[in-house]
């Protein structure tokens, strides 16, 4: 038995038929009669033949293949969000081609693979760092969707969480806990989503005149010029950055009563130092809040309030806008679409009785 | 400007040359001058075309394309081991088809999807259920890789953790912390790694007569009619299925001194039921064995003793799999590979000072 597939060819020989019969058997629409229908159908089966999609993708341009670009699949949320995404595309009849890439410097390279396949359009989770990148992407002349990005262009459209009102919201749940001393714990400077999550809760704190500098000053060891550097932490967005980051700021003899981080997984990780290194419980010592609401924020070991991003959300966004796009006529799409959050209250953030400021 | 892509008709005509020429320009190989070739490919920068693939396919019959087949990514083993699957694949000039599965039942489907696209080759981490997939997949007619699973058959070749002499050294382990009621957690019965570690562990807790059956009768409360449902519980290779089996146990008043999980992600579940439901502290009251070596594993709230799959050997099994198939005349392979497991010592069996038996 020979290695290749069953060819049109191989089902046409063993029926008597032509090549064409056998393409048109496998046409709902084509013109057969019942018989040869039922003829090629049988051989088909005894051949296992599968038709091929290649010669319709060739014809029609469409491949009914979408692009999906990833990172980081060790982000518990990132691999959710792909899992759902694929789902949803092999619903509606397309399949994911599935490219990894490091950072978004090897971003461009991934197009040209793309779109040598000539996928259908491409969605990524990877936030699209400059702005050659997203001129690539608008050059590729199909549907682009990027989540929590903040570049937009022809032919792309992104899809965020509500960033900034959630960190609004994060530093109200610290007014009404009485946290004197909170901490943001930042993802890498090139997370857009970020940003704004810092953008938005350190807003709500200094409207509310929540930030005692008075107070910090007193709480720091002499060697800290300023207590800017400690009100924010910078993380990468792991855990280890998460545990690292507060062991540093707990050997400094600072013992924060609230903490922001811009995700779960380092959320996770400063629970941990809280606890282990510095001896601090919560969220009778100290409250967290993360985002993303991963999984493992619901274990018992951490318990912990969090953003819920609603990825089911995110994804049926991404789908209508594909639908969209690919309706006869259409326009390339520039949408830019905010999906609100929704809080998701646990342990971490159960202070009593709580202090109103 | 219009939505559909750029053609080699379009930069044909921009060039002034024939549409065989674009396609010359674009293969090293092919005959063509210098200057035609520049001109070609100033051309296509100037209208971003990237050659299409798909000719190539239709007429070798080759796509470059491996169909990968996963199932709950929530694990994040799984996510990882794709992730590493695809760096892969990528890097010796394959692209990743990506089809999510729910369930074995579904697999069939997708194996149709996978075979209209003409991909090469398929990989799957869903262990496969039934002789009836096995033979789905056989009839392809292209090399198939499973991971973990037990059905060997033309064209399919596993790639399997050596799972029982794991079970074996856990056994060994809790001989050495002098355990005296070892507790098995399983993973869902139709997953044959599980039954293999479940093997080795027992067989070799027989041999050195580590199960005192009089000191768990002893321990039972009354309604319990024999001590072996308490020695083995039975979970779903979910984090929440291992808390729940755990906190059942010990409601019922059993508290074991050791515990090998099937996988990590019970393990990280019956460690918090252990702490915040039995008040037992590990490892001076209970030790705990895992198996994936998952990330969360190393989180200093489980600090978990596992089994490193080595997901890196495995993939690289798999890459000369493929590598082999595809040599010229290379007939259909059927190889069984076993990848032996490394044991990571992690403080979650840090007994002192340890009871050799």
């Amino acid at each position: 038995m020979t290695r290749r597939p069953v060819t049109s060819v191989d089902v046409a020989r063993l029926a008597g038929v032509s090549q064409s019969a056998v393409s048109r058997a496998f046409s709902p629409e084509a013109s057969i009669s019942p018989a040869m229908r039922a003829r090629v159908l049988e051989a088909a089966a005894t051949l296992n033949y599968r038709p091929s999609r290649i010669p319709a993708i060739m014809l029609s341009g469409r491949s009914l293949m979408i692009g999906v670009i990833v990172g980081g699949l060790s982000n518990p949320f990132y691999a959710s969000a792909l899992e759902q995404v694929a789902v949803s595309l092999q619903a509606s009849g397309f399949q994911v081609l599935l490219v990894h890439v490091d950072d978004a410097l090897t971003l461009d390279a991934a197009l040209n693979q793309l779109a040598s396949y000539r996928v259908d359009a491409v969605i990524t989770a990877l936030a699209i760092g400059t702005r050659d990148t997203a001129e690539a992407l608008s050059a590729l002349n199909i549907p682009a969707i990027c989540f929590n990005s903040r570049f937009v262009g022809r032919n792309i459209s992104t899809i965020t969480s509500n960033n900034r009102q959630s960190g609004a919201m994060a530093a109200k749940i610290m007014r009404e806990c009485g946290v004197r001393f909170p901490v943001w714990l930042a993802g890498p400077a090139r997370n857009a989503a970020s940003r704004e999550r810092r953008h938005g809760f350190f807003d709500a704190l200094t409207d509310h005149a929540l930030i005692d500098h008075a107070l910090i000053d007193h709480a720091l060891t002499s060697d800290t010029p300023s207590p800017h550097p400690i009100l924010e932490l910078q993380g990468n967005d792991t855990y280890e950055s998460g545990f690292n980051a507060m062991r540093d700021l707990l050997d400094r003899n600072f013992r924060p009563d609230g903490l922001f981080c811009s995700n779960d997984l380092m959320a996770c990780g400063a629970m941990d130092a809280l606890r282990d290194h510095g001896g601090l419980a919560c969220p009778k010592d100290v409250i967290v809040i993360g985002y993303d609401n991963i999984p493992q924020g619901a274990w018992h070991a951490y318990d912990l309030t969090t953003f819920d991003q609603r990825t089911e959300k995110l994804v049926d966004a991404a789908m209508d806008i594909l639908n969209d796009a690919f309706r006869p006529g259409a326009k390339a799409l520039s949408r830019k679409i905010v999906v609100a959050a929704a809080l998701v209250v646990r342990r971490s953030t159960a202070k009593a009785p709580p202090q109103v400021r």
